[in-house]
C-alpha cells in the first residue's frame, strides 16, 4: 500500500470487509491510521438518512483539527467512494479527497470524474456534489485481492468505454480476455478516455458527459429488476443498444460483426424482464415526460444520441428477446 | 416582490413567519409559487439531523423535473439562507440558487460570499459548501417589514465592514444613524466591500477572508454565553478589539477617538461574561491548540492579524470589564 504523508490528520474511510479479505500487509496498513472509519459497503451506505449518523462520528474523529490540515482517504468500491466523496465535499465545506479504489469497477469508473451521491427514499443519486478527488491511487495488490468474478462484473464499463472511444482502445479490448491482469493493463488508457470526456463537461451541463451512459438505459432497468451486478447489467444494456443500432441501420453490418463477438448472449436475460416500463420511467436520466435520450452507436468511437419513447424501447426489447 | 421567470420549476424555500409578518402583496407573491417549502427559521433548521427529513420533502416536490430546469429561491434570514444554500448545492449535485434576504443581517452579510453550513451535534457550521448564489435580490419592502430592532442587530456587521475597509465607507457609517433606511442606502457599498474580500479568497485558503472575523472572536463567545443577537454581540466584540488595539498601541490616539463614538459601552456586558474561556476554545476559528488569530486594527482600513493566547484575551477582557 502507498506510504501517505499526513497520517495523523487523515481520515481513512474504508470498507470493513477489507480488514478480512486482504493480506496482512494491507490490514496492517489500514490499522496504521489513527483516524479510521470503517463502513459497510452497499446501497444502505448511500441512504441519505444514515448520513447524519456517519458525519457525526467523522466530525468527532476530526476533533479540533483545522480544516486546512484534514483530508479524507477513501478505500473501497463504488458505494464507499460515493459516500466518502460526498462526506469530503461537505466536511467543513470541503477537505481534500484521495480515492484508493478496491474494486475494478471503481478503479475504471466511479473513482474518476468527480461525481458522488447519496440516495433519497429509494431514488438513486438525488443528493450529491461534483467534487473531484485530489488523487486516485491504484494499488495492484489491493485490486487483485478481489475474486475473479469481479473482473467480469467490471467488464461492462470496459467494453462501454471501448465502444465510445473506438480506435486503439477498441482494438485492445477486442483482443483482451476478461481477467484482472488485463484490466490492470488497460487501466491507464481507460481512465484517460473517461477523463477526456469529463473534462469537456465536468458538471453535466452540455450533454457530452451523457455519452458515458451508453448501455446504461436498459442496463439500469436490468440491474434494478434482476438485482444483477452493475457492470454485468451494462453488458446486457450494451448488447441491446448495439443490436438496436444495427436494426436501425445506424450501425453497418461490418461494424456490427466486429462488435458482436464481444457481446454476451442477452436473449435469455431480456426474456426474464417483466417490469422494464416501470424501471425505465424511474430512471433519473429520463429527459422529458415520455422521451428518453437513448445512446446508439454508428461505429466504435461514434455514439449518437436520439430521443426515443419508452414504448419504442419496450417494443425493441420484445423483438430482441425473441431473436 | 420581483417577478421571477420559471415559476413552475422554482423551489421557493421561505421562512414561514413571512406568511404572517409581511404585507398582502408579499404573501400573495409567496403563494404564487406552486413548489413552496416553508421552514421555521433558527438554529434548529441548521441541525444536520433534520436535513434528511427536509431534503426528502424537497426531492418529492421536485418530482421528475430535470436538473437543468430546477432552481432554488431562498427567502429569509441567515439560517434560511444557510439551509437553502446547502440544499441547493447538493440537490441533484447542485441547482442554481437565488437569495432574497428578509433580514438586514442577511442582506449585508450572509447572502453574499457563497458560504453555507449546517451544525453537527451543537458544533457550528461543521458541514457545508462554498456555493455562491447566482443572484441576490434585495427587496426594500421585504426588508422594511422587519422590526426596527433588527437594524440595531445588524449594525455590528455594518461597523465591522466600515472598520475593515476604511475610507469613504467609514466616513459614511460614522455619520449614519442606525435605521433601516440608512442600511438600505449603505447596502451597495457594503456588499461591494465584502465581495472584494471574498473574491481574493473564495474558499478560505489564504487567510484574507479571515479578516471578515474582525470583532467575531469575542463576539461569538458573547453570542453563545449571553444568547445575544449576532450583530449586537459583534458590536461588543468590535469594542473589545478596538480598545485592545489602542492599549497595544497598534491604534493611535487620534484614530481611536474617531472610532470611539461609534462603539457601544461594552463594560457592563464584559462584566457578565463568566465562561469566555470555554466558548473561546470552542470557536471553530481557533488556529492552533492554544493560540487564536486575533484581528486588531491599526486604523480604519488597516486590520492586522496577530496570534494571541486565550489567556491573553481573558486578561484583556478582565481589564476592559474594570475600565
Amino acid at each position: 500500500m502507498p506510504e501517505l504523508n499526513h497520517r495523523k490528520t487523515t481520515i481513512l474511510i474504508f470498507d470493513e470487509i477489507l480488514t478480512k479479505k486482504t493480506d496482512v500487509k494491507t490490514r496492517r496498513w489500514l490499522n496504521s491510521y489513527p483516524l479510521r472509519y470503517a463502513v459497510r459497503a452497499g446501497e444502505s451506505l448511500k441512504d441519505h438518512k444514515s448520513f447524519p449518523r456517519h458525519i457525526s462520528k467523522i466530525v468527532s474523529l476530526v476533533g479540533r483539527l483545522p480544516r486546512s490540515e484534514i483530508r479524507i482517504v477513501a478505500v473501497g468500491g463504488g458505494s464507499v467512494g460515493d459516500f466518502a466523496g460526498f462526506a469530503a465535499s461537505v466536511l467543513k465545506r470541503g477537505v481534500p479527497l484521495i480515492h484508493i479504489p478496491s474494486t475494478w469497477l471503481a478503479a475504471i469508473d466511479s473513482a474518476h470524474g468527480g461525481k458522488n451521491a447519496l440516495n433519497v427514499d429509494g431514488l438513486k443519486n438525488q443528493v450529491g456534489t461534483f467534487y473531484p478527488a485530489q488523487d486516485v491511487w491504484l494499488v495492484k495488490s489491493l485490486l487483485q485481492s478481489q475474486e475473479t468474478a469481479r473482473a467480469y462484473e467490471a467488464w461492462g464499463e470496459v467494453l462501454k468505454m471501448a465502444l465510445l472511444v473506438g480506435g486503439k482502445l477498441f482494438k485492445q479490448v477486442s483482443r483482451a480476455s476478461v481477467d484482472g491482469e488485463q484490466i490492470w493493463q488497460l487501466l491507464p488508457i481507460l481512465i484517460l478516455a473517461k477523463n477526456k470526456i469529463v473534462a469537456r463537461d465536468p458538471h453535466e451541463t452540455n450533454g457530452i458527459r451523457y455519452l458515458l451512459n451508453l448501455g446504461h438505459t436498459l442496463g439500469h432497468a436490468i440491474e434494478s429488476e434482476l438485482k444483477m451486478a452493475h457492470g454485468l447489467a451494462v453488458m446486457h444494456g450494451l448488447s441491446f443498444s448495439i443490436h438496436w443500432s444495427y436494426k436501425q441501420k445506424l450501425l453497418k453490418e461490418k461494424e456490427f460483426h466486429s462488435i458482436y463477438p464481444l457481446l454476451l448472449n442477452s436473449q435469455p436475460i431480456f426474456k426474464r424482464i417483466k417490469n422494464a416500463k416501470r424501471y425505465l420511467s424511474q430512471d433519473k436520466k429520463m429527459s422529458q415526460r415520455k422521451k428518453i435520450n437513448f445512446i446508439f452507436l454508428k461505429s466504435p468511437g461514434h455514439p449518437v444520441i436520439l430521443p426515443v419513447k419508452i414504448q419504442d424501447i419496450l417494443r425493441e426489447l420484445k423483438r430482441q428477446a425473441a431473436l
